[in-house]
């Protein structure tokens, strides 16, 4: 059985086809640039060589027909026939309080993701554009929906609510999501396979530090919080989102640079973070090179940076009133050697003790970094939302 | 040696005038309805009863006056003259990066705290106004101001700095500055006393609860990290106040209500946190006694207060890399048994055992509250920020 997991933004189309039976990827590769005549897909076949194909695509339907057609592309397919892919799973950003599992697309379930066109307004009508997209090249092959969201409706009221005036979550929804559910979800059952202990016994924090940042407290194998909230602009300090910060920080900008709400919201999504504060680059590549240079703007971002890493991480292990292993995962968090440092040296009074030799890891290998001392275990998992897609779906179209 | 203790609102003026000798209060009072025709003085003399005296009091320079009049009144008065008033020592709110301890009142003083009248729009001008007044009516009277932010002005960059365009803070000074470090040097230096062990070896976080709460870590006798922010709204769940949000909330709400910046201010500011979760009160007693008979909304607003309490406690014990004591203060840390319990329960992880019989204690003393065996001491510290104030009044002007 094949599965095609799709990531569709407002000008893309990622794409990874999988095959369940030994759960190897045959292709991935992601369409750019749509709406312009000059459209980018890239494709990789496993085992063969990139193909890169520029041409016009403006819009979903017609990329997804690219996709399809280089799927089963003479030379660099890897399918004899569309028919041969059984189901189509897409990630979709905001499942609001509607969904805390993936799902099959239904008509019902199209009218709630269009639903929350308002909290995700950049994201879930592009990912309805990829929905139609398969639906219109595909007929009626079975679509599932795995949404970013849903690991975290497992939080209690306490840790998703604000203390905001009632009507607004009664009547707009406003309250924490969180997101990065698939990887926090994905990353926790690994390392409880990777250390042989129930998911169901263990406190976990999992630090998901790529462009994007979030922490999650997880319980026996359940979110009870974590740091992204309504949007992905809450919580740990990001590559471009400034993260936590006082809400009349907000207002007070906006007065005195006299800026609209879009202005602001475009200043503290795409203008903060690390490329504010170090005035550099949002990667933390770039930071942490600059900083061995001497670069004191990248130096405060990183320290920055590591110190709101460890807070949460220590936040989270009050909510669980301890905890067993810390994961970090995704770009920064499976890559950065001094980031992981530079946040568990600060964390000697829960019993972390890393293994600086351990530390030093290789990429893309899940691993335990603390010593075998440590109180706490601390693991680095390669994330894989695009896995975890393709698991949900197949497990829903089998079913 | 007596020093008249001054805290100057915008239609308010509250005073206390200490013996320095034996540090005794000899009086205490307010002035409340500055501005209009029917303005209330409360005078509490020591020892003796409660006057109240209704009259026109259009501007602070009369509020002093009155205040001044009542101290060396016949019947209700505690001084013989005026000039047995040594020293005055305001309470101002911003000290913005200007100053990091209290000093004595000069033009350069007077000139900075202007400078402030952006960052405190609210305070600053109405204690300029104090400063005014009583040197109107009593000359030269040696002046001093004593900074809710100074105490936190130890703060290294990563706790203070946003992760905002750098041009927020270099044009406008946004950054965190905290507020109640009067409270939290005093609760933190008592704490010191009470368990005869030497500030500067010391792991601290003080919890300032009240109608405003603010947490702070405090490493050998400094602060370095503190809940409140650029204002007084970031942080913990307050009052009235959200504390803690998604930034993005701002704006969204602003968007889906037309709320003007104002508008959205006093929305985060007035008529959030306990008050718009529990429906009933901003008052923490009300919400417990609401939910001791069911009621569901005053449970999750307490629920909520508690949980962001306790996770800012453990936050704090990652940046201080372990905690040696925890401190509750102000009217609900003092006063609120159950919260104090609900918090503790949940950070036996750090080794803290509360008491509960301890923790029933009699209020305004001094109390340990943790077991004997507990690894963190927890203590029970009155605050007193008035006498503070007095003490470094008296310090700065006898030097």
């Amino acid at each position: 059985m094949n599965v095609l997991v799709i990531n569709a933004g407002s000008s893309s189309v990622k794409y990874q086809l999988y095959n369940m039976n030994d759960e190897s990827v045959l292709a991935k590769g992601r369409v750019e640039r749509i709406g312009l005549d000059s459209a980018i897909l890239t494709h990789e076949p496993e085992g063969k060589s990139e193909v890169r194909e520029v041409s016009e695509i403006l819009e979903h339907t017609t990329a997804i027909k690219k996709v399809l057609d280089m799927l089963v592309h003479r030379e660099f397919g890897v399918l004899h026939s569309i028919k041969e892919i059984d189901a189509v799973g897409h990630r979709v950003v905001h499942g609001g309080e509607f969904f805390s599992t993936s799902v099959l697309v239904t008509e019902e379930v199209k009218k709630k993701i269009k639903h929350l066109f308002d909290l995700a307004p950049l994201h879930n009508p592009a990912h309805m554009l990829g929905i139609n997209a398969v639906e219109a090249n595909m007929g009626d092959v079975p679509q599932v929906v795995v949404f970013d969201t849903a690991f975290h409706q497992s939080m209690p009221p306490e840790a998703y609510m604000y203390a905001i005036p009632k009507i607004w979550y009664s009547k707009h929804k406003v309250r924490r999501y969180g997101f990065h559910g698939t990887s926090h979800q994905y990353v926790s059952e690994r390392a409880s396979r990777f250390l042989n202990k129930p998911l169901d016994s263990l406190k976990i924090v999992s630090a998901h530090i790529g462009n994007g940042a979030s922490c999650a407290a997880i319980l026996n194998g359940k979110s009870i919080d974590t740091s992204m909230g309504l949007t992905p602009l809450e919580g740990m300090m990001m590559g471009t989102r400034s993260g936590d910060l006082d809400p009349a920080v907000v207002t007070f900008a906006m007065g005195k640079e006299d800026l609209t709400l879009n202005e602001v919201n475009s200043m503290l999504n795409k203008h903060s973070g690390l490329q504010a504060i170090s005035g550099l680059s949002s990667d933390m590549r770039e930071i942490t090179e600059a900083m061995d240079e001497g670069d004191k703007n990248a130096k405060l971002a990183f320290d920055m940076y590591a110190y709101r890493v460890r807070k949460y991480i220590g936040a989270y292990a009050a909510a669980l009133n301890g905890i067993d292993i810390l994961i970090f995962t995704a770009g920064v968090g499976e890559n950065s050697v001094i980031l992981r440092k530079a946040v568990c040296d600060g964390l000697t009074y829960l019993g972390v003790e890393l293994d600086d030799h351990r530390n030093e890891t290789g990429r893309g290998i899940e691993k335990r970094i603390s010593s075998d001392s440590s109180a706490v275990d601390v693991l680095v998992i390669p994330t894989n939302e695009e896995w975890m897609i393709a698991r949900d779906t197949y497990e829903l179209v089998m079913m």
